[in-house]
């Protein structure tokens, strides 16, 4: 399933020639954080990396209450005030800006700061509102927080390549343009990790970002600042990517809803990554929030767009409405476990629970055996590196950075730097439709509605640490859309415990199971599941989750 | 942007061995045509290939007055008449099923009848409307015909390949069942090339088809058999499948209307072909028929059927009733040479022609130069021989039969049987999309609405000519939907001269110009032309096609 990666691409000498490049990025970093509207460091915890320290608590202790009121708000419900001039875009914009800050002296979740930017925007927001009587659209002056890998015109794009550091793009990513004709108003973008194929975050230019939860733990990736600013309310929703689990990982770990939407609804145009004439796995944007109705929010108002006018890939769907599901009308179908790692204790109280609180309801659940899990996982890991890493290895032989372990982890999926041909390229195609094919067929002849499936074998990881991304991969590889919901429990080290008497199955679940060694490390970190629909059902699953929500807060 | 390609598959000493599969074959074919249907044989020409003899014409003189009532009207007022119990079904299915026999007799188009299972569907039809006063649906008791490439439960289905005359299979394709769901009689199933790679007709199996306009040339390809048979009015519509011009080929060489629509939103699953895992240019399913508003009859019915809830990669995209464009508000943009091959006088007139009919109509008519059409064709020719040829010379090699010239000449694309990697395949791929991103500014640049081009530079073919697919396979490549229609002119030896003073630009248009080397080869063949739309514009493809089909009759 994996193969081992040399390293030829790290050249130190190299290296130190771009590393003032990095210091004049970071500089400008810090020049632009508004130094008014940061904490003193002496609220700041000294010990992160051997205490947990659960800094979406401490929020509330170092936040004005006139922030918190608005920042504690669902995004749904303030795009309702704004848009109905019952709160100023300016006043929402300082309130997210100033958590926004506060944020990333926690979690270290920023690459780059326009705050000026953000507030002239929401000013001439309020502007057009008072002269129109009307808001510009259904988001109007929603901060919104943007992963750095979407082109923002005259801005720079690196997608955590430090080779890129300089790469000014003179586009708009079109879900960037539709964002901002909805009303959003953008202030942040977000760290990655390098090459932000890592299911955890740490990069070469601002280092590591940290889970909000509990300091000493990831936050998830490839979107890791989107999870780390939209758990600590630095935004009131935010703009994810994901081709293997890159949204859902971080929403999980960090305890925000998540969506991975069905491939070519949201658009992909203009945004800097390594993946050339890659369609085989297709990577999809998609929002990061706090509430499950203000994902429908999202969906809505960027699609509302019709971003097929801008980009020729977007398949026209429009949002449809639809209603939210009667429990008794729903089969739900639990995947357990699916069969190559068994997830941690706390991953499977979290299962126990949802099972009981989904039959409470009465929602018929069913146990479901994935099929196909080792062969989906070995074709899309081979899928990952078919151009033997090409796109990605130019990127960073460019610089000579050094590869963190988790890129060398990445770059070895597969085949690694081994040559594949195009026959096997379209087998391993063709391998994928007929999984896709087999789920599709296992929904329809069940007749199960969603499938709830863990989001990762574990809860947030101690950094560097994510080797398995089965969990989340499965769905990219067969275009599934998912949904990823905090269950409002959080990691206990005293109910958690270790299960030693449990044999792994293979190496990879030895090396995974045998992370969650020490429960006290994990103490904080949310519980998070997955809920997973039909092909281009995307409205149903989140109407599915706003059930799960109604649920959950009973 | 072509290679020679080394036969190696032909093996005369284990071709024998198949050969009596194919007669067997042949004799069911023959068991199965009515006899008490077909024409005296002194009505048939008989020296086809060395006269021009046109079938159509001479259709009303050998078939009865009833049948021609029936099968010379338009299948949408057919459908009207069958929905409201003004004609039952087992009249016009027999109907269509002398025609389709006779139509049989002058071209060679059928693979398969089976006008038994036919016409007791017909009756099941006729008794279900007697029984609940409605129609099963909007194609309630239409004859349609099938090209052999898509699956049919308990019949054959080779799709050309002599090694797969007893492939039975299992499963009706998808856009089968949605046709059938939708009301239609299904009778015969008709002839496409060796490998489904020209953009003529010839097969180890039944042989070439002919055009009926002109039984001396071919009916095109690879839906040779539905052009045929629709232009004969042996079906109502047909349906054929097109990866680089094989619906739009046929269409316009009979001279009925062809839509090859966008991508996924006609379903392809459970066909038979030589493409594993092959997606950077996707075949796509569509009818032809003989009137505009019958393409958006069949668009509507199959799509009307939501084919993706039988394959989950059908897009949800309804069929969207748009209206009929007012000559005012179209710009179309008028692609006199495509700089590669220049089209033949005939073609050069129908442009001309329609150039006036448009701009008469108060239509807005520009010249587009399309760019990049050179590194297009190298880009999918390449494609379509990324595996090296390998599925389809499997095929071919199993039963060792002869290799047709068309089939080398196709195997021969791009690399041929050069091996190609995976960067390389990736590296096409993201060509494909550059050049897409291209027309679609293109469009969007100058607000056109529609394209207008040749079907290909030339009418119908003499047998086994036709090496150059620019004028189709560019829009294969990007993906823009296509309307082929006839112009209502037909190729004049007086008026189509040769033009001996040009001068060819290249060894393709050398040969390709020189194979109008004397018009009265040609003669009676229809001028068809291609409308093109932008990507998921299907409905007004066809909506400006009617508008086209309006100012023609006038």
């Amino acid at each position: 399933m994996f193969s081992t990666f040399i390293d030829k691409s790290s050249d130190p000498v190299k290296f130190k020639e771009w590393k003032p490049k990095i210091e004049k990025y970071k500089t400008k970093l810090k020049e632009n954080t508004k130094k008014e509207w940061e904490v003193s460091s002496s609220l700041l915890p000294s010990d992160i990396d051997e205490t947990p320290f659960n800094a979406i608590e401490t929020l509330p202790k170092v936040v004005d209450k006139s922030v918190l009121d608005i920042i504690s708000q669902p995004a749904h419900k303030l795009a309702e005030k704004l848009r109905t001039g019952n709160l100023t875009a300016v006043d929402t914009f300082v309130a997210f800006a100033k958590a926004a800050t506060i944020a990333n002296q926690y979690t270290n979740y920023a690459m780059e700061f326009f705050v000026d930017e953000g507030l002239k925007r929401a000013e001439e927001l309020d502007a057009y509102f008072k002269k129109h009587g009307k808001p510009v659209g259904p988001l109007h002056g929603l901060p919104i927080s943007l992963k750095e890998h979407y082109n923002m015109k005259n801005k720079v794009t690196h997608a955590s390549y430090v080779s890129l550091i300089e790469n000014v793009t003179d586009t708009d990513a079109v879900t960037i343009q539709n964002l901002y004709e909805a009303g959003a108003v953008f202030y942040v973008r977000t760290s990655g990790p390098q090459t932000l194929m890592h299911l955890d975050s740490w990069n070469n230019i601002t280092g590591r970002p940290r889970n909000p939860h509990n300091l000493m733990l990831g936050p998830g990736g490839s979107s890791s600042g989107e999870g780390a600013v939209v758990a600590m309310m630095g935004s009131s929703m935010g703009v994810g990517s994901d081709i293997g689990g890159s949204i859902r990982a971080p929403a999980g770990f960090c305890g925000v809803w998540g969506l991975r939407p069905t491939q070519k609804r949201i658009s992909m145009k203009n945004t800097v990554g390594a993946f050339k004439g890659f369609e085989a796995v297709v990577c999809v944007i998609g929002p990061l929030a706090r509430y499950a109705e203000d994902i429908d929010l999202w969906m809505k108002s960027v699609i509302g767009q019709k971003p097929w006018l801008l980009d020729c890939n977007v398949v026209p769907v429009p949002w449809r409405t639809v209603g939210k599901p009667t429990p008794s009308s729903l089969k739900i179908g639990i995947i357990y476990d699916d069969g190559i790692v068994k997830p941690h204790p706390p991953i499977e109280r979290g299962l126990t629970y949802m099972k009981k609180v989904l039959s409470e309801a009465g929602i018929e659940v069913v146990t479901v055996k994935p099929p196909r899990v080792a062969e989906a996982v070995e074709t899309i890991n081979k899928l990952y590196s078919s151009d033997s890493g090409k796109c990605q290895l130019d990127l960073l032989e460019k610089s000579g950075e050094p590869l963190l372990p988790l890129t060398k982890w990445a770059l070895g999926f597969g085949k690694g730097t081994g040559l594949m041909n195009a026959g096997e390229y379209r087998d391993l195609t063709d391998t994928r439709e007929s999984i896709k094919e087999e789920y599709f067929n296992l929904m329809n002849d069940q007749n199960i509605s969603f499938l709830l499936s863990p989001v990762y074998n574990g809860v947030a990881p101690m950094p560097s640490t994510i080797k398995y991304w089965g969990y989340t991969a499965l769905w990219n590889l067969i275009d599934m859309p998912n949904l990823v919901f905090p269950t409002g429990l959080f990691q206990d080290p005293k109910i958690d415990v270790v299960d030693s008497s449990y044999t792994p199955r293979s190496e990879i679940e030895k090396y995974e199971y045998g992370l969650y060694d020490d429960p006290s490390k994990f103490v904080g970190a949310p519980i998070s599941l997955q809920l997973t629909g039909r092909r281009y059902n995307d409205e149903e699953v989140v109407k599915c989750g706003e059930l799960i929500s109604d649920l959950l807060s009973k």
